[in-house]
């Protein structure tokens, strides 16, 4: 049964950015720069059968864009984060060979080896490839993945991050190491445990070690809550 | 002529939040916070007519987001604004009466005085209001102006930002003047520029006076152009 409009009317998809961060070695291995992996998918279908790409495709009619982007992304790859942030939309004429297509884009953070990926639906095979060894990727997602983590850079440093992936008491060293591996460099444990202590957002566990870069430590809900709105008062003025 | 579709699409639209910020006033009036305003249409056609909602319409099929932003904007208020910058998409089902419809949200800052709307196109009339004291808005606007603003003071917080209000040159209290509007809050003018200068953002102007919040200053473009993609070093830890 066709749909017929007035007017032409573009096509709408979502395409997701998913973040893979590798598990924390032993002690020793920690004093270096963990390397992010992203989540690709083979197409395939035309256009660009056989390329890499993002996991994403149609949203349904009627379906929140949000939910869309979840429901590709575990037919596409088995994979579900625990949060999918809105990063943007592209909709540049000329980036669809099919016709003019809009997607808006999330974004996700996970652990990499949780969460290994099984193909399905549209693609052939779907894996983590480290994020700066891509291969060329379908449509514009090279861009999409390179403005993507730079999203994910700025909201690391402009406010509260890492929740989604440590539990409510986690060691200093682990939230370094999730640190490092979002930003891509190197960061101090003792100063990001400072800061975030300074931010109210993390305070040290009962019966924690004296030491603080390997001490224990808990998120403050209501403070992450409330600077996830807002972000980091970063001009240091009581904004 | 109409368009026929294998699955059924939704309607993809543009809207833009402007806020436009008062000219600062003489000197001894500059101790306070300045109110912002947002530009708001009231609809000529329905759904909603006669009640007031953001400017914006539906894209053309061969017309990039942006693009579709800057002319939906001419057409009803006859302002345009040096910089949209995009914001969001506002997708849920049920937003629009008239079927599933799509928005890409652009927000804009411009001077209130020099942009003064006239009316056209969709819209009957085409005004300023206060931030503070927006009429009940259509479709889901309320939400957008309130997560917009949202948007505005985490970027004013995160990273530069000015640069499309103020000329190259400037003086120190109409910067704090522009900050504390944006912000909704007061900013110390000394305290703002010591920590701008501190992130190599603003330089004195040659030939400025000795007290800092009463000198002028200069943009320092290189600096201000890496920050805007990454922001701030928020944890203050050179990330």
């Amino acid at each position: 049964m066709p749909f017929t409009y007035q007017y032409p009317r573009p096509a709408v998809c979502v395409d997701c950015v998913v973040f893979g961060v590798p598990r924390p070695p032993s002690r020793r291995g920690r004093r270096r720069i963990p390397g992010l992996s992203v989540l690709l998918i083979r197409r395939l279908r035309e256009p660009f059968a056989g390329r890499y790409a993002l996991p994403g495709g149609f949203v349904e009619i009627d379906e929140p864009l949000e939910a869309a982007a979840r429901r590709e992304l575990v037919e596409e790859t088995g994979i579900t984060p625990v949060q999918l942030l809105p990063v943007g939309m592209y909709g540049d004429p000329g980036r669809d060979p099919r016709g003019r297509t809009i997607s808006a884009v999330f974004r996700a953070v996970v652990w990499k080896q949780e969460h290994p990926p099984t193909a399905g639906d549209d693609a052939d095979a779907a894996a983590w490839f480290p994020l700066r060894r891509l291969p060329a990727l379908a449509f514009d997602h090279d861009l999409i993945v390179r403005e993507t983590w730079q999203s994910l850079r700025r909201a690391v440093r402009g406010g509260p991050c890492g929740a989604e992936l440590l539990p409510s008491e986690f060691e200093a060293e682990t939230l370094a190491w999730v640190y490092r591996a979002m930003l891509g460099r190197w960061v101090e444990a003792d100063k990001l445990l400072a800061q975030l202590q300074r931010y109210g957002l993390i305070r040290q566990a009962a019966g924690g070690q004296k030491d603080a870069a390997v001490g224990r430590y808990r998120w403050n809900p209501a403070s992450y809550r409330k600077q996830e709105k807002l972000g980091f008062d970063g001009l240091g003025l009581g904004l």
